[in-house]
């Protein structure tokens, strides 16, 4: 690994809790990509049969939740809050679906640091505990979760 | 709605503590899947670029952990638990990453309630908590995780 790479990882002992992340891009809930998502992954009529979603829940199409769920992965994998250190999930708690998504919907993502704590087995790593909120255009909350991820940490060094 | 549409769909009521929900298919973690899902929603090295993935955490390439949680809400949403009644998640708990999915993993689930609860507010209403576990082939646990469902309740009938 070269040292101009290694310049550009990040480590556990960088964060605090009360941190906020720059997460600056926003993703758009298309039509099309509602459609090609939840006929991958989630294919129920409320994601595909605009006439059958208006008899249930929502009342009308409403994107996945795991949708939701997966363009706030890409815009925090796209912020690169860690540098070239890859974001390398452990756990999640706390998710709540607040509200649905909706096609034409655009998605934007905060992130704050809750807690950083390093591993007792492993002096080469530890734990940062984040938390997210998944706001669509209009500031509506529509997603929020704690996501715990494994970092290196530089304490060995 | 037709009765008979009627007669397929669950309700709160018929499910208890203890019940297991048969998930009978499995989704195979192929090389194209894993590229296709990475690209779309966790465009990072560890899953995509097979050298660099050989110099990070987990010494080779690994699927997306969303893409394992995407396919295992299509296991979950092919399985029909609910007959026709949707699948609406309310929130999620005690997500863990167990193990990584590799390329040319076939996984499978495994769902169990863990308590039904009826609305305080709404009586047309309740939710029910399924504790899954996805596997690959060789039986090792690669996911956990507790989903809060949001059902219909027969008891306003």
């Amino acid at each position: 690994m070269t040292r101009s790479t290694d310049a550009e990882r990040r480590y556990l002992e960088e964060f605090a809790a009360g941190d906020r992340l720059d997460v600056p891009g926003s993703y758009e809930m298309t039509p099309e990509r509602v459609r090609e998502f939840a006929g991958a992954y989630d294919p129920q009529a409320i994601h595909l049969d605009e006439e059958a979603a208006r008899g249930e829940f929502f009342g009308r199409l409403v994107a996945s939740g795991w949708h939701g769920l997966a363009a706030t992965a890409r815009l925090m994998v796209e912020a690169r809050p860690l540098g070239n250190t890859p974001l390398i999930g452990a756990s999640i708690d706390n998710l709540k679906f607040l509200a649905p998504v909706l096609p034409g919907d655009v998605l934007r993502v905060e992130a704050e640091v809750l807690e950083t704590r390093a591993s007792r087995s492993r002096p080469d790593r530890g734990f940062m505990r984040l938390r997210l909120l998944t706001r669509r255009q209009d500031g509506t909350p529509v997603l929020t979760q704690e996501w715990t991820l494994l970092l290196p940490s530089n304490r060995h060094k």
